[in-house]
């Protein structure tokens, strides 16, 4: 467990606070005259000091004079708006392909104080230890950031053999750990239904610990399997798509989590749950749930989805309510975070245009931490131990025979194979069929119906194990592959080629550096994104990942992939939870039938 | 500690509530047809069916019919609607000078489902174990009673000794209590301001224990004092009054409790927060502080608020939400109490008129505990113990002798004393003075300016003492006589009267009897309200309590007294902290100066 300490509790610092609010003691920070967006009463006040001890705000009103003494610092709001620090209700740092501190590091200056990671991609690869990893790395920034117990892992037990496994022990263990806020989202929401042992253990030991069970129903049925699904425990979902989906989880008691993510476009919709339908707004709750390294390099985090929900028609402080107090009562830290009033971590932006969310500065527990638009102070250098790094374990050098299908035995001249068919802008798949020539003993590819190989390289435990298939969708001229361990969610290696060569140049190179993307064109490295830890994020800043990430993307489209989110789409391929047809370490997986099939029609 | 086991956890039957939704398992109770008052989305949605097992909703929807199996009980709601139980925030069960036991029973069927009740009263009397006794009264309840540890006891140390001190450690030790939800309103608001040790050791291991803080905040300076409370911690507030007190609240991150109690009327004025102001409603809740048995048995409990509520201009689900949802929030019980919806407790109303919240039936996890205004279940017999029954200790028989004055040294023939001044409709007295006579070695009474006897008699230690004073303001006429152990918050024994005889009578009858209130005029008793348990409240039920109150009033109007509540004016001359005189068992108190003071000028 890490040594850094959690920050200290309310009840260790409240005598400085009121010695602060009597006038007996000075004030280290005194905000005068800005416009005090409060969201307990809903109200926009003007001409408000407020006045900060120990991290925390010790007087909010209408003149902190009586708290400046020597040593105060004040700065003069000029009649800008404050706002309390935004919240993100749910996300995973992983998708960013970086660390929690250069998560940090990126959504500070958009004004995130306070993020619920659920760190399920790195539970898949280190289990319970990868976990306590993400959770040390969460407890020494200078913002807050809880952590979701991932409670999924696998995600789809006996179809695939992933890193790790967690269960209801592992669950009551992290429970006790001082950055766990609760369990992150259900995702076997059919496990949930049927009184799955795993599912009923981990939520009941996640309400034994007093803390908030995440729910992720990602199903348009809202009949019987929905009921099923919110009597089990699951206390939000951010899986709604339309309005009625935000509108049927609110009614059930659980909170309607609107996500507005690299990839997830959900609060247009469900928002008009309140515009238009007019339910009372407190139980929704804003978040992205991934962001990419160029998503918060170009377009914002937590600013970008109030900009979006107010553009939707919401007012801001309705909006700005979604993501700080209404995430904070949702996980029971309405005293610690979610507005600007005493006792509360002193959290919080100074804000020139409330619509357009403009932020000059963000404050995190009365600190300085970015200033138009970036940021002032160091963050601490969280070191991933050399174990973290070591994931990417093949066994051995792959050859282009590892990833060689041989026909079945009667040697017809064609055969026909499954195909796991990638569809633009969706997340499942099709299933497909194809009939392929047989060349030199092996299995060929048919490029004028752009299908090509897929292989799943077994990298957890070093069995030297290739799982081969086929895939159409990508376009890929010429001789190229892409490998990548992120290949969610059990985070073996895929790799996807028209060359068997070029696939075993890009996963050989990825054990080298321990993980990442690599792609290679006619035996030349063409893009690589390292990603040492865990093979899931880089130890560099998410600028440099952000333009590693785009020369990928670049590199790809080079050799024919002009698919939207290509790297997302290849790195879902293994996801054998959303139909129809996809790979694991076991083989190809009906997500239909939940059952393993051949290749061989 | 009691052998009642609280209400079985949500996890330990949740397998079973999905086994419901799913029609998998029939369900207990099935409430078909209701209009759905759902105080999450603040909707009101037709034909709605609720299935209940274990005592907790397992689904709420168009349909429950696939719920329903053999030894299913099918209600029809035929259209009406289904309300959450009403929960009360703040409260004392002592006001009702009856038991846990029977204060439920008086409410249920005005619809309260939930209490949180702070046993201050007899805390004062028997300490830690009064609370525990009234903990384990709560605990036996088909309704849902948590208590609130009292943080003030003694409300005025150095003031006055009662029966116990409690502090830190036994805050502490209580929040290991199953029924403990927090502490009880801190009413030493300037020892907040002032990080007085005992006020900051009970906070701080009542947030340890991650528990809410009561308020009580009974001031109108919402300056720099105001401000210094707000930041020492406490959640909430009752004691406002006018419709600023609660802007303030909610604006500092507090909850507004507005309060509706036999005497207290603070909803009408606050609730304009909401209503014209046009504030967020969430953070208000209703709650009634004091309700008397005369008022649960004639107009109602928290049935009564809401609908005061209603009339005040809150839309129905509005006043329901803060009554229910809202206090939830709160108390962090939002997945255990205050709305309808899977895994919470199946407490429930079904309501034909909803801005009249005419009741027609009240259930209570998912039992029917009243219909048509009357209970019908049988509510368990809690037993207080003997020691609880024998706290009315005076040591021995009071003589006339007891409640004389003897005049200073120098015997002059009038003498100049200070006089308790009772304000009609107002809890402050005023001090004043007056000339009295000597007459056969005593200083006597002034019956033309209305001026009579008050004696302290001390009850707790069996000490004998009695502390002599005067009080003016109460009209008796003739030889007459009240005694009370219910004497705020000390709870020794008051005794009022214009003669040293019927003083001795009704204070010896008290102690024979256990405590309670005893009226005697003319060497006769003219009414008693025998309280046994802890000399504050009665074993028997609120009819009969409030009908022997009411023969209490009546026997002291007889005897010249038309105060209006005039039994709670008597009651309250003991409470040393609201100005200006007050008599104490030290003495005479000064409560501008908190000091003790001479009666003799």
């Amino acid at each position: 467990m890490s040594s850094a300490k959690p920050f200290p509790a309310f009840e260790s610092v409240a005598p400085s606070l009121v010695d602060v609010a009597m006038g007996r003691a000075a004030a280290d920070l005194v905000v005068k005259n800005g416009r005090w967006v409060n969201v307990h009463s809903g109200e926009i006040i003007p001409a408000t000091d407020i006045a900060i001890k120990a991290g925390r705000f010790a007087y909010c009103g209408p003149d902190a004079s009586h708290t400046i003494g020597e040593g105060t610092k004040v700065v003069d709001a000029a009649g800008r708006y404050l706002v309390p620090g935004l919240c993100d209700a749910h996300m995973h740092v992983e998708s960013g392909m970086v660390t929690v501190t250069e998560f940090c590091r990126a959504v500070i200056p958009h004004g995130t104080t306070s993020m619920f990671i659920d760190p399920h991609e790195i539970a898949n690869v280190l289990g319970l230890e990868g976990v306590r990893l993400m959770h040390d790395d969460a407890l020494v920034q200078p913002t807050n950031v809880w952590v979701q117990m991932p409670s999924c892992v696998p995600s789809a037990p006996g179809l695939e053999e992933g890193g790790a496994v967690l269960g209801p022990a592992d669950v009551e263990e992290a429970m006790g750990w001082p950055g766990i806020i609760g369990l992150g989202e259900v995702m076997n929401f059919p496990g949930v239904a049927a009184n799955d042992s795993t599912m009923v253990g981990e939520i009941a030991a996640t309400r034994r610990a007093g803390r908030t069970v995440g729910g992720h129903y990602a199903s348009p049925d809202l009949g019987r399997a929905f009921h099923g699904y919110a009597a089990g425990g699951p206390e939000d979902d951010h899986e709604g798509t339309r309005m009625e989906d935000a509108v049927a989880r609110v009614r059930q008691g659980m909170k309607a989590m609107l996500r507005l993510g690299s990839a997830w476009y959900d609060v247009a919709a469900q928002v008009r749950a309140v515009t238009e339908m007019g339910l009372d707004s407190r139980h929704f709750i804003l978040c992205t749930d991934d962001s990419h390294s160029g998503t918060l390099v170009r377009d914002g985090h937590m600013d970008r989805v109030v900009r979006h929900a107010i553009a939707q028609g919401l007012k801001p402080i309705t909006a700005i309510q979604m993501a700080t107090i209404n995430t904070a009562e949702h996980f029971k830290l309405e005293r610690e975070i979610g507005s600007i009033t005493p006792g509360r971590r002193a959290d919080f932006l100074i804000v020139s245009d409330l619509a357009a969310l403009s932020i000059d500065a963000v404050y995190g527990r009365g600190v300085e931490l970015a200033k138009g638009g970036a940021l002032c102070v160091d963050l601490p250098a969280y070191a991933y131990p050399k174990e973290a790094k070591a994931t990417v374990k093949l066994g051995k050098a792959l050859t282009k025979e590892d990833f060689a299908i041989a026909p079945p035995a009667d040697h017809p001249e064609r055969v026909k194979v499954r195909v796991i068919g990638v569809v633009e802008n969706q997340a499942p798949t099709r299933a497909l069929t194809a009939e392929l020539p047989i060349e030199k003993g092996v299995i060929g590819i048919d490029r004028q119906n752009d299908v090509c190989r897929i292989a799943l390289v077994e990298r957890h435990r070093g069995s030297g194990a290739v799982v081969n298939a086929f895939v159409s969708g990508f376009g890929y001229r010429g001789r190229c592959a892409l490998a990548s361990t992120v290949a969610h969610d059990s985070h073996h290696m895929i790799v996807v080629g028209t060359c068997r060569q070029q696939m075993a140049l890009a996963a050989n190179r990825l054990a080298e550096v321990g993980g990442g993307a690599a792609f290679f064109a006619e035996d030349e490295e063409r893009a690589l994104v390292e990603m040492p830890i865990a093979g899931l994020m880089s130890d560099e800043r998410s600028e440099i990942v952000a333009r590693k990430a785009d020369r990928l993307i670049e590199a790809m489209r080079e050799s024919g992939c002009t698919l939207n989110n290509a790297f997302m789409q290849h790195s879902l391929l293994a996801l054998v939870v959303i139909p129809s047809l996809r790979i694991s370490d076991k083989g190809l997986v009906d997500v239909e039938t939940f059952s393993l099939v051949d290749v061989f029609l």
